[in-house]
């Protein structure tokens, strides 16, 4: 990892929701802005499915994070204010345990022996770093994608655990297209014959298999409406036209966007995440929503969406946002007509950003926090 | 094929749009009703991209057609009244002339030497079919899906081969997301071992690639909502559950109808049939869709779509009946309210049926049609 990543290295062991537990792990992290003394605060960002912890510059890391627009001074996400952790979730590749980690009692891989890894695993051992951090509360809770499922599961094991909370673009379970989605694409990752049952050689990955899993993905994080204006019917001359090869624009995008993320993120930890979100339901063993949801002691929520989400629709942010209100928690939700998808909240900064530092403007400043650290 | 399959075997050489030409090839189809003695009464289904000929039953062939509840006696396609052609389109492998069949030159299958098939090329083929029939005008032509694109076609080398046109769930060319979800679905077919460049065994076609592309088109043509209330989080126990693999319903009914599809359907094909939609594009020359269907003698048309549906949006339906009705033609356009996608046509013939019998009850009053053939 680079100069601005930190190690938690826990030795308490985790036991995991479906069984199994590490006796020990590591969590990597950044922070950005200061921690004041009352350590009241801190912000914690819950990733996507493939985001490391950098999600935005730092003089220590000055390239670009994943959410340079989002997270910085005087940005929506103020790092004049706000002490902001980003944390790579556990069983991701980029830093933290996971099925790519060195196994202790082995000393090879994890691969398939991690234990199955469920989204509340996520939320426990990202708890674990703030506890690390000696921070009791929360002043921010932000989860967007995967982090919307992973922040919801952080809440129920710490309803105590932030005073506001933003969640964007996520679900409080999964719906059967978006598993029908993640399966398939978990599918073409082993078929690839390099996948050889989770024993793929370090320096010969399912390759082929990852790329289509990534292209796969990327029809469920954009839109058709984005896509027609950008690409329309433009051929491609980037890569050579092999038999049914690549025709048009949208494709070779597509194919030099999956070759970009191929290599940069382990098979296993990509399989292990994405089947985790499958698994989640937050309702599980509660009837209904409100009901999973009762007993957090936010003081306010936003929930916001994208209009063309297909893969996290917005009916399922407004289900979060009515569940938190009906539990008494001063809520807005905003489905934003953005044209850009489930990843909206990553590239549409015209959209998102306002609306998220609205929010956060008026957080701070019920908290007293508008000014603290002005000279 | 079946006892209710007739072939035309046309020796007049078909010259393809891309270049390459067949000396010879059959067409198979199937009929249902009576033509009349003025042979005004025949109406024309050009399909979609998998069905056969046989859209319907009959005492030839009783087997249920693939739009049974569509085609028959007093049905939305009335055989009472019209007589109705449905044919294999050229390129497929159901009876008629495609990669699948024998090259008279070689001895051999196709395969990658069939030439470069364009949705002009459907077209083409099929109007020698209604010459054969000694029909000179169609009373009706009928498209659904790739239909509503090779229909278009058909149209336009034949500006009064039809006086009425109904279009259901069609587009007068490829966007780039609809792209995008069939050059992965080649690129899965060609990436399995067992394609061999095209040269697969027959006993040993490229079924795992071949069933992952069927799993992507289904996410394609069906709709979040539909499978919301279908399948919700229910587990599947149907399939043995393997290492990342099926754990919920949804899952399993891919699977299942996955299989049903292939071994079904000649890789080639499928590949050659697939390239020839993202090919298709009716504005090609023209400035603009009223422009390419200037001088089309239509009657009447009625365009439908489901607003559901993600591969041809509803906008590409309104963009086909705005063309239309700029030319001049009486044009009506539905955009149904139907959860059911792309496949609403298929399977939704509670919004379909009767949108489509009252048009055509309109188009058989309008010919004189309605009583023919009473007692």
């Amino acid at each position: 990892m680079t100069d601005a990543t930190l190690y938690m290295h826990d030795n308490t062991p985790l036991e995991f929701k479906r069984g199994g537990r590490l006796d020990e792990f590591t969590i990597a992290y950044e922070t950005w802005g200061t921690l004041n003394q009352d350590k009241s605060n801190a912000a914690l960002i819950l990733t996507g499915l493939s985001p490391s912890a950098h999600a935005a510059s730092s003089p220590e890391d000055p390239s670009p994070g994943w959410w340079e627009p989002m997270v910085g001074p005087g940005l929506p996400i103020d790092t004049d204010r706000f002490f902001v952790i980003s944390l790579n979730s556990l069983g991701s590749c980029k830093g933290s345990t996971g099925p790519a980690s060195i196994c202790p009692a082995t000393g090879q891989p994890w691969r398939l022996d991690f234990p199955d890894l469920s989204v509340e695993d996520i939320a426990a051992a990202s708890s674990r770093v703030v506890t690390h951090l000696g921070i009791t509360q929360l002043c921010l809770l932000v989860g967007p994608s995967m982090g919307g499922m992973s922040t919801l599961a952080y809440l129920q094991q710490n309803p105590q655990g932030a005073r506001h909370y933003l969640n964007i673009s996520g679900a409080h379970k999964a719906e059967p297209f978006s598993i029908a989605i993640r399966s398939l694409q978990r599918e073409l990752i082993v078929s690839d014959p390099q996948w050889r049952d989770g024993q793929y050689d370090d320096r010969d990955w399912p390759e082929k298999g990852m790329r289509m899993a990534r292209k796969l993905g990327m029809l469920s994080y954009r839109s058709a409406e984005e896509w027609r204006g950008r690409f329309g019917r433009r051929e491609q001359n980037y890569f050579p036209t092999e038999t049914f090869g690549m025709n048009y624009e949208v494709e070779s995008y597509l194919e030099a966007a999956a070759r970009r993320f191929v290599g940069s993120f382990d098979p296993c930890s990509y399989l292990y995440l994405s089947r985790s979100m499958d698994w989640f339901d937050a309702t599980e063993n509660h009837p209904n929503l409100t009901s999973a949801l009762k007993g957090i002691e936010l003081q306010s929520s936003y929930v916001l969406g994208a209009k063309t989400d297909i893969l996290f629709p917005p009916y399922q942010q407004e289900a979060i946002a009515n569940a938190l209100s009906e539990n008494g928690i001063k809520t807005a939700c905003s489905i934003l007509p953005s044209i850009m998808g489930h990843d909206a909240f990553l590239v549409d900064h015209d959209h998102f950003g306002p609306n998220i530092a609205a929010y956060l403007q008026r957080v701070l400043h019920e908290d007293g926090l508008d000014h603290q650290g002005d000279a």
